[in-house]
């Protein structure tokens, strides 16, 4: 078999086969295939496409790539939650400690953020000691004892991933279904979970701008995780607009914190509620929805969920106290507010551009290297469609460094957009596939 | 400017500036670009295109990654031809010394054998002490000596090209008119010329299989010589069947010195004259297209071709003697005739098998550093059309090695087909661009 005659086939529009999909990844993991020839067949992907049968190939040749996790000690059926990623989005801290305290097993990988949007490793660290980096042994201990367990995906995990992403993202070969496929599914897989919750973000802050586009990486997501025995379900979900109030990582643990005890913006406990009752049905600890989602109501209600996200904290080696007193998360003193120019409502604040001014604080990373700043952020003061009078504050920025605050003014400003009449109110659950 | 960024643009179909295209090229050149994000920009213009601005910009960059040669000091107007490759496509060393005998300078640099197309570097070569490597100070000496230098192509000329073929041919981005035209006419506004004939090649033996592609790639390079000042026409001539009777390095130079003293095979005189006219009119030793046609067969009847041809090979390190004792090039004595298995017609002989079956012989190279066998090869007792009885020669194979000649006669018995009815005419000259 040769690359060159792969990269032809695809070239030409054909479908490849499993065995030379298999050539192809093997080849990306052992370094035998060249960058080169590798960068081509990637270009060729993303413009000819891929087949379902292809793309769940790619996506079981990545699996095989490394190790499949073996969590059949742990009793239970385990479900994870994956979301494509946006602003603010960070249901991951509510919905793992409520869906564990009702009885689900959660072994949750995750990543960091990058570019515009956030990732729940950053927030989880900017808990005072908290370890993300556990070993595969580790884990199983944390959910044994704690029925839940938030660690990075592991250099065991799908390592063909790991270098074909990083191959995509200079090549100019990110945007293609068949590869965020793969490529999220591959990772899912190897966890060895039995069922997962997806959240698939659609609109101007997600990474898929049109629910057309949303609803096709969806379809394939679930496809792919139901092909290969991962009980799969999506739901889609509006990013417009910063999901909640809180951008920023110390800032996100906050707002967590304070759904779990009861409160909280309504958005965020919609889309939290909605996917901790999918883990529920899919854990097969409720019956259905309804059942599943008083389940998780409850869970907040009685505190449970609050005392499990407390328990997860202290099983990773993070101050449980944050808890209760929220001064011992990271902070800063100083705050700039970008107020209202003039009166009327708030049609728009978009969720890109506040990403990129929290990046500018130094909340996020542009680039993979970077570090990011816990303690920074952005406090979302007005939602789109409320009213708003000249000078109200709209949004909060928590700033170290005023060369930073500078740049992310700048952003902050041209996110809003206030209008004469009140924009039609959102969509906030888009659609669900399953 | 970041590469990931011109990538994304012609993913995206659009158009390149002038200055990615520079940058692109100028990276390749250094080697400031990685061969991965060459190879992704390479896939997506091959898929995506280029429009006729972009090409001539391309090729503007790719001859400015090295020296264009000056000519300045030879008087007359340079004129070269290059044919884009076919099977016997032996007229170089036949319109070369006829142009340079009624007065052209014919700088001519030329390429080798790949696949089953050969190369006149390894035609001339075949010719005891030929040396087609001189210098340019060399090549000047000789073209002002005997208005001809037939050398091959010098580093200093387009090395952008050498590393993009090569990167080419390894990641499936060899078939694509702009990258094609842009490697052709970059080398060749290089080599300082003033004028340039272009045989294109169409049908089963070359590169271009159909008559519309071969067009297309014919007005993309006429386009960009005029565009870049050479003055550039081109003829796009039948390669389904070989031209000539022989196919491999020595046998062509002997049938090369046939035509020359007035005999030959009359489908490759037609060729050879009409490429020889147009260089004359280009190079303005002839009014126009008849007077030329006159002259290029005068210079055959009066023996001035052959003379010339003789003062090349001379001029060049080789042993003219060549010329009157056919037996000083090299040959073998083994032979072995494929015939034909039934009476009839012969309705094709197909010049890719009969290419591959000379390349399994020796005489050619499936990979560049493959050295070739001078004296094998094939000659052809047949040309389609002519009427067969069974048992009759077809084509004969010169031979070294008995392995070689098995796998040989395989493919040249494929090329054969005898059917009851007599082809349709050929068209040997099927169009002219200009």
């Amino acid at each position: 078999m040769r690359a060159v005659d792969i990269i032809l086939s695809k070239r030409e529009g054909r479908s490849l086969t499993r065995d030379e999909i298999r050539f192809f990844v093997d080849g990306v993991t052992s370094g035998s295939l060249p960058d080169y020839q590798a960068s081509a067949l990637l270009m060729a992907i993303l413009l000819r496409g891929m087949t379902p049968d292809e793309t769940a190939w790619l996506t079981d040749a990545m699996v095989h790539s490394g190790a499949r996790v073996d969590l059949g000690e742990i009793p239970g059926v385990k479900v994870d939650k994956h979301s494509t990623g946006g602003v603010g989005d960070k249901t991951s801290l509510i919905l793992a400690p409520l869906a564990a305290a009702c009885g689900v097993p959660v072994p949750m990988m995750s990543g960091r953020g990058l570019g515009h949007t956030g990732g729940t490793l950053d927030k989880l660290e900017s808990i005072p000691g908290f370890r993300v980096n556990l070993s595969l042994e580790e884990m199983k201990v944390a959910l044994a004892r704690v029925g839940c367990a938030m660690i990075g995906q592991t250099a065991h995990i799908a390592p063909a991933d790991k270098k074909l992403y990083a191959l995509r993202d200079v090549t100019g070969t990110v945007e293609s279904i068949p590869l965020i496929s793969a490529s999220i599914m591959s990772k899912k897989i190897a966890e060895g979970i039995d069922a997962l919750v997806l959240d698939v973000k659609t609109g101007s802050g997600a990474f898929m701008k049109t629910e057309a586009d949303s609803r096709r990486l969806a379809e394939s997501l679930v496809s792919i995780g139901n092909a290969s025995g991962v009980k799969t379900e999506a739901i889609i979900t509006a990013m417009d607009a910063p999901l909640g109030r809180a951008v920023g990582n110390a800032l996100e643990v906050g707002e967590c914190i304070d759904v779990l005890s009861g409160g909280g913006p309504s958005d965020l406990i919609a889309v939290s509620i909605e996917l901790t009752a999918r883990m529920l049905v899919l854990g097969k600890v409720a019956r259905d929805r309804s059942e599943a989602d008083r389940q998780a109501r409850a869970a907040i209600q009685s505190g449970a969920g609050l005392e499990r996200f407390r328990q997860i904290v202290e099983a990773q080696g993070g101050d449980p106290k944050v808890v209760d007193d929220r001064a011992r998360l990271p902070h800063v003193a100083d705050r700039q507010m970008v107020t209202a120019d003039r009166a009327g409502f708030l049609t728009r604040l978009d969720a890109e551009l506040i990403g990129r001014a929290s990046v500018a604080l130094g909340a996020g990373r542009d680039r993979v290297e970077d570090a990011v700043d816990p303690a920074v952020g952005i406090m979302v003061m007005i939602k789109p469609g409320d009213r708003v009078r000249a000078g109200d504050p709209i949004v909060e920025l928590h700033y170290r460094d005023r060369a930073r605050l500078e740049i992310a003014m700048r952003l902050a400003s041209q996110a809003v957009v206030i209008g004469d009449q009140p924009p039609p109110p959102p969509r906030l659950i888009v659609a669900e596939v399953r």
